[in-house]
Order: structure tokens, then C-alpha cells, then sequence
């Protein structure tokens, strides 16, 4: 699983696509002088963008160390990438609605835009049970990096937003894209109208919301990705109080509720008073190894209002009418299997196994005297190396150990000295990791 | 295949969503009477847009007459929805995909953003062999809608945009939802920001070029949705000279590319120069029955560049890394098997019982003595209907035949005395529908 010649295949189109832009300037430089142009200006909300988006550099870098170490076992714990089998239950549910396709009886064209209702009852019922979520207000997509997009599409240019800082790179660079952003500031690494709300060790991984200012929108991801941090029920409670009061609607994303081991909140709706103020987010993608099926969803509940008064809800399912077509029906089939009994069960059989990997993660750095944080409720250890920065300690362990990580300023300023490491992967190669990361740090 | 009983499952949960906001409007004014109320300002492009989106409607309109007439054989000629089964070759390939997840060789988790490249390469050698578009110039998606979503992202609120009217109804809407559009005038039922270029049977559907003011961005689609005219050689010749002349980028939509059966051609770059102004987008709907799969893809030529030389490509290359996270693979595998010599033959078959369809429907209305479009090289056929508003036309068609269409007022102000019909069915509905229209016009 760990050998360099079993290089996923996400990598290689992706370097044959930038290889041209990248190397190759003396083409660009011919198309310019030779060329037709158009007139049409490059959308300065793409120009404001800093950096490529971060998992497709992280990539690259991997890439580049493929070339320059051909023969070394790469164990990849960078890319939060689902490793596992899907349990053949789910995989058979998908199996006989593909071979349905191809009978009268079986034939499905489009479905509905907000997904199959039988499937947003399912996760009504096996996520939102007492939470009084309808299976009316959950809006099936193809997983939740695509809704935070169509969110942003929905709330527009002229909100404002706030974000943990670190966070998970798409709330941010979709926040620039549509125009949220204002300007880049070098010297802090942050861009101006957008509020960092910092998580680090100091506060608990929890912002002090004392100090933050208010916003329009709150993206607020617990279990946290990179910290693996989940916000305990006082902590969400404050949270939820914090936006009634300052009339903001927070954006949560729960995509690795399913990780969590102790008592804290699987889904904002636990929290009296959310849904008048949140939205949630969420994935099959870490919860039932969906990350290439692609299926997740959207809580929007009938009670969030605009100022106007005007029901989120409504404007939301037109955007999904208008901007998506819905998730795969065979993705939909598979979702429906997943929240069987039997499914849910042998799911929550794999996730046992991510969290061992976890455990040993964490065990490994903890016990070569690093702060280690994460790993008990999500699938990610986030490592403290203090004084050093994120990019340079990623390069030395991918050099030394021939380990892909993934560093913490990737996340954010705020993850400056800090390297997150999935816990996906198989058990043998992460036992190989945690060799060699002793080996390195002893 | 048309009885009332068989309603398609696209219309239940929409009905279940809209009703609390469309018919029981005291339980809203309750809660902004009782409930918390955020301070978040809706989004004024939201409120730009005019109607609910097209089809959803015709859903609705669907479900009010089941209500109306529950015993009523309905047929079903309105949403451009696929009924005919996959062929078996392509449903094998997809369910060997699906079995293979549940084995840790055929295991795969997050693919490239941009698609798996054997299957961007197989896109280039059928759709475009010897036109110069390479596999790292085509971005799979998760079907065209998406796509020209994200192309609205990528362009942002500050370009200008023409499009065909009548025409489908996402550039528009989309490009209101971004920001574009601008004030909607109510005496012309148009965007004051948008061109609009009127095809009709006086210009044969292609617009005066030499009256069409300069745009950034020119929306086109051929074969055309919903007029069902595949533009000629010579016309879109002009079109991207045009483009060239004005510097503008065209935004080509051959999602019907597989209907034609002239010598139009399929693809914008069969027209020289087109690779330096053009974008095309298209879809595995129509031509391989993935209406339900979802699977599409969009051209973006390494030539294509901003004002500021800057390549389109890679603007849009980030968009589909931010924004997206690949189509399903499942459907990626579907893709592929459609390529196949086996897979491309079946459906071509599939393709010719719809073309039987366009011809009955197109026949029936021509024997009638109206005015009839579309039809040879598309699944539209497209109805004249001299001094009636086309609302009007669908309703007495559905209240007396039972027959659904869309009526061309939807596709905008240029689609007035119009209706679509879709050659979308089985045959033998196909034929009682006809029957029933000839007894209304007779």
C-alpha cells in the first residue's frame, strides 16, 4: 500500500496539468507574442488567490520526491484520503441500483435536486434523531467541499466572514473567490475582511469569542480539521449564544462526527437555540470511505431567517436547483446502505480501524516528547514543533522518513509550527511511519 | 411508462420542500412574529432572480394536475429527462467499478479534481480527434449545470454576458446569482446587464452578429436547447469571428452534440481560431442516459487567455480544485465503458429511438399545419404558436391531453408562442401523445 509505485492516481493528471504552466514559460511567453487575447479581464477575486490550493501542492511536493527517490517506500498520511475498502454490504446496494439502470423497471433519470427523500429521512433519523431535523431540510450534494462553494454562492460578496484559524483551506479560498475577502496583507498572512479566529493549544483549540469581533458568517468545523479538536457542549453552547447575539449564521461543518469518542456534540443541532442560527455541513466521505463515490449533505433548517425575515432555506434550495443537478443516484443508493443497520455497523468497523491508526500517531509523537494534540475524536494528530516552520518540518520528515504530512501554515497562520498526520491509511504502513518517525525525532 | 401512478420520484420531495413556504405562509409569519431573527443581509442577487428555476416549476405544475386529474394517463414530453435503460456493457463497467471498492486493490478513494486523465483522454480522441484538444484540456465533471456554475465563479460579477434567447435557463439564472445581470425591467423581461440575441424562424436562429453589442462572455448552444437548431459551419464561423473581433470569450454548450445528424458541426473547435476564444462544455446526459449518474465535462484550451495574457485554463483549473472534488468514480468508470467501441454503438442505438421519437412529434405537429423546429439534430422540437402566450398553450395542452411540455416563455422573453417538446420517452408514449394532440388540433 506504501510503495512508491502505488502512487494514486490523483497525482499524475494533476502534474501533467501543471507542467505546461509551470516549467514551461517559454510556451506561454510564445502564445503571448504570437497569440489572439481576449479582452475580458481576469476576475480579480482569482487574482487575490495566494497559493494553489493546497492538497494538489501537497501533491506536487510528493511528486517531486517520487522523481528524486524513486525507489522509496512513500507512506502518504497527508491528504486526509480515506484508505479502507467499503464494506461490501454498501458496495452491493450500489452494485444492484447500477444493474438496475440498465432494465425499464430500474431506469432513473434525474431525481430530485435536493436528493432522494428516502435517503435525507435516513439521515434525519440516524444523525438528527430528537434534534427535530426533517428529512425536508437536509439537501443530498456530492459532498461537502462542493456545498461550502454553493454557500458561498448563496450568502454572496458582501457578507462577512469569520474562520478558525487554522482551518480547512476551502472556507477560506471560496470566501476569495466569490469576492468576501478584501486584500491580502503580506505581512500577516491574512486577508483583510476576513476575522481569524485562532485555535491553538493556549485556548483549548477554542476562540475567545470575547475578542472576536462580530460577522455575518461563522465557518466553525468541530472535529476540527487540522486540529482533530472537538468543541465540548459548553464550548458550542457559547457559540451558538455568540451568534444569536450578534444576529450571525455559523456554518458547521461535521464531516468527522463520526470520529468522535467521548461526549461532545456529534451536530450543532444539539445545541438549543441552532437552529434559528446554523447551518451544518456534513460527508459521507470520512464517515463511510465515500471520498471517491462523493456524496454529503446540508442542514438548512426552516427557522434561519435574513434579516428581512426572508427563510434561508428557500433561497438555498434555488441555488441547489439552479447551480447543481444532484448527487449520483448510484452515490444516493450507496448513502441509503451505509444507514442500514448492517452497514452502519461494518462502517463503524472501519472507522475502529482509522482510530487505531490514530492511537498510534499520537502515541508515537507523544511519547518522543512532543505536545501532540487530536486524534481522540477525529482522524487527524496535529504536532507541535515550536520555533520551526511548517513547511521546513514537512520537508525534512517527507526527506528523512519518506512520510507525507501535511503542514500546519497550509491551514493558515495560525498553523505556523504545527504538522497535521492522517490516521488513513493501512495499519502496516503506519506502524512503518511511526519506525521511522522515531528513528528521525529519538 | 406514462401512467399517472408512475410519476417520477424528481416531483414528491420538491412538492414536500415547497409546501410550508408556498401554502401555509401563517406558520412563517409566526415565526418572525416569535423567533429569533439573524442580522445577515439576503444576498440582493438572490432577490434579482425573477421565478423559481424552470424545471422544479414544470414539477410542480406536474403534481398540481395528478391532484387535479389522479386517474389521468400522463406522458411526460417536458424535462428533458432520459427513460431509455443504459446498455449493459456500461452498467457492468460501473458495477465491476463499484464491486472493486470493497477490495483493497480496487479500492479508490479521492481521484484528480480535474478527472481521471484515461478517461479525459478517451473524451479527446472520440469528441475531438484531430481538432488539437488534449486530455489535460478537459475537466470531468459531475454534468454541464455544474459546470457553467463554476464558469460563472471563475468569471465573477464583473464581466458582461450574451446569451441566445430563448435559452436554457441556468446562464442566465447563474449569472444573475453571481452578480452580473443587474436590474431586472419588468416591460422587457429582461437583465438590463444581460444581451440578450433573439433567435427565431426570421434570423433561423442565429443572431444578427452585426446588431449584438460586444460582450465579455457569449453563452451559445447548439444544438440548440430549446429551439432544437444545430447552428452550421458557416454561422459559427462567424460567431468566433465575432469573438475574435470583440475579444470575448464563448461559452459553448454541445450538450446535444450526439443528435445531430447533418453535417453541423459537433464541437466549437471544429471552427479555426476558435481554441484562442472559446470554452465548450458538455455532458454524458443526453447522449448516454447519465441524467441520473451525473457526468459531464468542459474544454478549456491552453490558448484561452485573459486580457492580461493570463491563461483561462489554470484560473479554472483552481476553481475546480476549490470548488469540487471530482466527479463520482463511479460514474467516471461509466464514462469511460461509454467510450468503448461496444459502449459507443449501443448507445447510438438508444440514441436513434429518441430521433424516431423527434420525427413522430415533429410530424404530428408539421400534418397539423403549424410551424415546426428542431427535431433533426436534437431531442426538441420546437412548437410556433402565432399570438398565444406560451403559458397559456402548456396549460390547455396538459388540461386536455395530459401531456407535459415546457413552455417556451420559460427559456426566456425570445421563447413567447413557443413550446418545447421533448422526444424523451418510450415510444408507445410517444404515440398516444401524439394521437391525443392531433384530437386537440384537429
Amino acid at each position: 500500500m506504501y510503495h512508491s509505485q502505488m502512487l494514486s492516481s490523483i497525482c499524475m493528471p494533476l502534474a501533467v496539468l501543471l507542467q505546461p504552466h509551470q516549467t514551461s514559460s517559454n510556451k506561454w511567453d510564445t502564445e503571448r507574442r504570437l497569440g489572439h487575447c481576449t479582452n475580458v479581464p481576469r476576475n480579480v477575486n482569482m487574482e487575490s488567490l495566494q497559493n494553489d490550493y493546497l492538497f494538489p501542492e501537497i501533491c506536487m511536493r510528493e511528486l517531486e520526491h517520487n522523481r528524486k527517490y524513486p525507489h522509496a517506500k512513500l507512506i502518504r498520511l497527508g491528504i486526509g484520503d480515506t484508505t479502507h475498502p467499503i464494506p461490501p454490504i454498501i458496495t452491493s446496494a450500489m452494485a444492484q441500483h447500477v444493474y438496475g439502470l440498465s432494465t425499464v423497471q430500474g431506469y432513473r433519470g434525474y431525481g430530485a435536486e435536493q436528493g432522494n427523500m428516502e435517503l435525507r429521512k435516513a439521515i434525519a433519523e440516524t444523525f438528527y434523531n430528537d434534534l427535530g431535523v426533517k428529512g425536508s431540510e437536509i439537501f443530498i450534494s456530492d459532498g461537502a467541499q462542493c456545498d461550502i462553494s454553493r454557500l458561498q454562492m448563496l450568502m454572496g460578496c458582501d457578507v462577512m466572514m469569520a474562520v478558525q484559524d487554522p482551518s480547512f483551506p476551502a472556507y477560506i479560498d471560496t470566501g476569495v473567490i466569490i469576492g468576501q475577502a478584501g486584500k491580502f496583507m503580506e505581512e500577516t498572512g491574512k486577508y483583510q475582511n476576513i476575522v481569524y479566529m485562532n485555535c491553538n493549544p493556549e485556548n483549548n483549540f477554542f476562540p475567545d469569542l470575547s475578542n472576536t469581533p462580530r460577522t455575518d458568517i461563522i465557518f466553525f468545523c468541530s472535529p476540527n480539521n487540522p486540529t482533530g479538536n472537538a468543541a465540548s457542549k459548553q464550548q458550542l453552547e457559547q457559540l451558538v449564544e455568540f451568534a444569536r447575539a450578534n444576529g450571525s449564521i455559523i456554518i458547521y461543518d461535521s464531516a468527522y462526527a463520526a470520529y468522535i469518542t467521548d461526549d461532545s456534540p456529534k451536530s450543532i443541532f444539539e445545541i438549543p437555540g441552532a437552529r434559528q442560527v446554523a447551518i451544518e455541513i456534513s460527508s459521507f466521505s470520512k464517515f463511510a470511505g465515500f471520498t471517491g463515490v462523493r456524496l454529503g449533505w446540508t442542514v438548512v433548517p426552516e427557522e434561519l431567517l435574513y434579516s428581512n425575515q426572508y427563510p434561508v432555506i428557500k433561497d438555498f434550495n434555488r441555488v441547489v436547483c439552479t447551480c447543481f443537478n444532484g448527487a449520483s443516484s448510484i452515490a444516493q443508493a450507496g448513502g441509503l446502505a451505509c444507514l442500514s443497520p448492517e452497514g452502519y455497523l461494518a462502517l463503524n468497523g472501519v472507522i475502529d480501524t482509522y482510530r487505531e491508526n490514530a492511537k498510534i500517531i499520537f502515541d508515537t509523537f507523544a511519547s518522543l516528547g512532543f505536545k501532540v494534540y487530536g486524534g481522540k475524536n477525529a482522524p487527524y494528530i496535529w504536532v507541535q514543533f515550536p520555533g520551526l516552520r511548517s513547511w521546513d518540518v514537512f520537508a525534512e520528515i517527507l526527506e528523512k522518513t519518506h512520510v507525507i504530512t501535511v503542514p500546519g501554515r497550509g491551514f493558515g497562520p495560525g498553523g505556523e509550527e504545527f504538522i497535521r498526520i492522517s490516521a488513513f491509511g493501512d495499519k502496516n504502513g503506519v506502524l512503518e511511519a511511526s519506525k521511522r518517525l522515531r528513528n528521525l525525532f529519538k
